[in-house]
């Protein structure tokens, strides 16, 4: 059969590389595909056909890299999903070696490092053009809609642009609600697709860096709220999915409240028990949030919430030794008293939204120090919009946030925003009980605690960093401002001298 | 005057290299000197000269590369003082171009990223001996007793061990106690020296960094203890310099406690208030912070304290943003209670003492994981015991962590060793009061609550990660490994199956 004159190559058939292939045909696209496994052509090909038979042949494999470009229109279009690091310079290597022309564009959609994703666009200038885009929603995301974070060269995104719209999660243009899809054939043509092109090369990966980073800490959030209910509070996993199920009907909706809910109602096939007092406390990680972590320390912006969520991935994998510390450590005797059960349930659902809240700050602010440095114009309200469906983090809370970057588009943080301002100030109080109620029950609450001292610090117009400075002075004569001197003027005080005098520094 | 076979050469008379060049002629060693600036060079040989003016010209400053290694003894030893980066590479340069010889050996002082001493050791092989050693102890340290952290080719630490061991802080034999010296042309030669070759190169600075990264969090929770007794008990700042004062005669007894009580004490020379509350409370930070806490996440080694002292430098730095924030976000009202304020000060002695031991905790366990993942075999009570004196961080301290290592070698945490699990054991319900209290004060305690929630994460030999990997198996097909099954074999849900079947991935 001849296949030629395809819209869009896929190279790399893995779940994600597939799943998109079988969403871009979904919306009436022809897809010539090529993986070095045949199997997986193959599977792919055969997928495509028999979820929808009566449209004949719309996704064909090829064996070879000549042969994948033969079979595409141009200029060509080629969606990379391939590991990220050195596979992905490999099939740049091999698309060159196979003759791609300069005006193809070459599509990274891996969880490649941002600052590889600039080096590649210039070390593959003049052959093709590399362009990128991070691609967040999981397996099922990818096969019926994912939230697409474009960036790079614009006259190849205006050229991608139709067929990204089309394969992306959509949401209703009135309630920006998710609009759901989950058959093969089905597509969407009303929506308000979740993909936008982000900015210069580099931007859409950053920005679904610090997706990833904020989704590390919402998991982690979502599972520090499960153990202060089961081991606080000694609700089984049933009762702890029935809360999850009612949060999830308000300011808390979200994908990920409601998949927890999902895998706590779960029974093991195996025991009968609930399958997640049967998973191994051991939680795996694959770099992007603690790429996310690095960025912010490095570009001195305060995201603990973060950093916290990646450590406790950390302290998970030590399970041996905390086996061991757990008969050598005493905790408190935890004492449950009835009465208090719903008080901190509720108190609970305001403390994870406070929480919450705080991670999404400290993401959106890293990105917008990242952005300042790199030259780049984000527009915040329209990331926020496309993680509403598709990804992750969707949920609710992010059309919250697009109205708050639409009404003030220059907010140096969140927190700035009257809606969360006022929101967090109402709820500050019952945080604080569900914070100080953990501690004193022993049940560690490292990123809801953290949030908290977020929280706080920023309220604080003064903080302990003058005795700091004034520590530093002392021993390393590393001067200090004064809070009644102008901005930059620096003072050093002879600690060492009999006579203490204050020196003005030039 | 004739000035040959000086015992050493020191580049760089900043303070630093100044103050390391003077305590090495008091050790009655001569030190022939350079710096591009003249001034500097001149300044250095007239205050050798001044201070101790009957040893006649020990200290000589040189005008160029050449001269300078002419006047040196061979194998040469040259001791480094400029910023790190590349500065350092600019002196080897110029050295290597002055005639250095491959047998001689030069000695990096300063602050260097430990990955470039490892990169400088292999580029500088054959011209000369590239050897590090870090200095810790500030400008007081340098001149009177640093503790000195020498790493790289075995050969060239016997050579220059003599001056080392001469020039370092130094420990009272029988109690471990630091030996004061503060005049010129004084030294100490039956004192245990607070030096000793750490490793291979790189490792010295390694440790050194990690050094800082605990310095950070040391300085940072006490100055959450400052808040909490200023900000939420209304000490002033003299009376808090008298808690202080009497925690530095206890458990807390350390060099970075006795000068907050100093700094807290000193009255402004200009406006007669407390100096410490004219300091402008945005700190500064030099990177070995950041560095500690970037490492720690790369390693995955758990060291929320230390990254979030990093990260309270940084949020001090957002002065503009805190003060309008201070204004839009609600706390508590903060009600002081004239009679818990004796138990909330001892409780927060404990509370101090305990995530200070976690704090450490963290950055030994980090030596020990980079240790091993670089082949290094690092003596971890000869550590502890030459920060005993000399460095930023020295307390008493120092001899319980020694004593802890020279009794279990391998330890993985500190927290494992007897003395510090049964004292955090006691101590524990303290924490919980002081934490607890400030969360309901609303006063940020970002390092004392990441110190508890260590704690007990650590304590906990089940942790919410189970619902994490559910959770990435659900969206991600990430796998998870199960309790009643062998290490390594990983299982998937059919998550998105009518019939939800349980795989074993192969």
């Amino acid at each position: 059969m001849k296949f030629h004159s395809a819209d869009i190559g896929v190279i790399g058939l893995g779940v994600m590389g597939k799943n998109l292939a079988l969403n871009i045909v979904d919306n009436g696209y022809r897809v010539a595909a090529f993986d070095l496994d045949e199997a997986k052509v193959f599977a792919a090909e055969q997928q495509a056909m028999t979820e929808v038979p009566e449209r004949g042949l719309v996704l064909k494999g090829f064996h070879s890299m000549p042969e994948l470009l033969q079979s595409l229109s141009k200029p060509r279009i080629l969606l990379l999903s391939v590991p990220a690091g050195k596979p992905v310079d490999g099939v740049c290597q091999a698309l060159i070696d196979a003759g791609i022309e300069s005006d193809d564009i070459v599509i990274d959609t891996g969880n490649s490092l941002w600052t590889d994703t600039i080096d590649r666009e210039q070390i593959y200038k003049g052959k093709f053009i590399f362009f990128s885009s991070a691609v967040s929603g999981g397996e099922v995301g990818a096969r019926f809609g994912p939230s697409l974070m474009p960036s790079g060269d614009i006259a190849a995104w205006e050229h991608l642009a139709p067929i990204w719209r089309a394969i992306a999660a959509k949401v209703d243009r009135v309630t920006g609600k998710p609009i759901e899809r989950s058959h093969p054939g089905q597509r969407d043509t009303d929506g308000e697709p979740c993909t936008a092109y982000i900015g210069p090369s580099g931007s859409g990966h950053y920005v679904k860096m610090v997706h990833n980073g904020i989704e590390y800490a919402d998991m982690q959030l979502i599972c520090e709220a499960y153990q202060i209910l089961h081991q606080g509070l000694g609700l089984s996993a049933a009762d702890v999915a029935s809360v999850f199920e009612k949060w999830n009907q308000g300011k808390l909706n979200s994908y990920l409240i409601g998949i927890s809910a999902e895998v706590l109602k779960q029974a093991d096939p195996l025991t009968g028990k609930p399958l997640v007092e049967m998973i191994l406390d051991k939680a795996g990680q694959k770099g992007t949030g603690l790429w996310t972590a690095v960025s912010s320390l490095q570009m001195g912006c305060p995201a603990p919430t973060i950093a916290e969520a990646v450590y406790a991935r950390a302290m998970s994998t030590q399970k041996d030794l905390r086996m061991q510390l757990s008969k050598q450590l005493v905790g408190p005797e935890i004492k449950r008293d009835p009465t208090e059960r719903q008080t901190l349930i509720d108190a609970l659902e305001a403390a994870l939204y406070c929480a919450k809240v705080c991670a999404y700050a400290q993401g959106f602010q890293l990105m917008a120090m990242n952005a300042k440095e790199q030259g780049w114009q984000l527009n915040f309200a329209s990331i926020a919009s496309i993680w509403r469906a598709g990804c992750i983090i969707r949920a609710g809370f992010l059309q919250t946030i697009t109205d708050a970057y639409e009404t003030a588009p220059q907010l140096d943080n969140l927190l700035q925003a009257e809606s969360f301002a006022n929101t967090l100030s109402q709820l500050q109080q019952q945080w604080r009980q569900v914070v100080a109620t953990a501690v004193l029950k022993g049940v560690p609450v490292p990123c809801i605690s953290s949030a908290l001292a977020y929280y706080d610090s920023f309220r604080s117009d003064t903080l302990p960093a003058n005795l700091l400075q004034g520590q530093r002075d002392f021993f390393g004569a590393h001067t200090f401002e004064r809070t009644d001197k102008p901005a930059g003027e620096k003072y050093h005080l002879n600690w060492s001298q009999a006579e203490r005098t204050l020196v003005k520094i030039d």
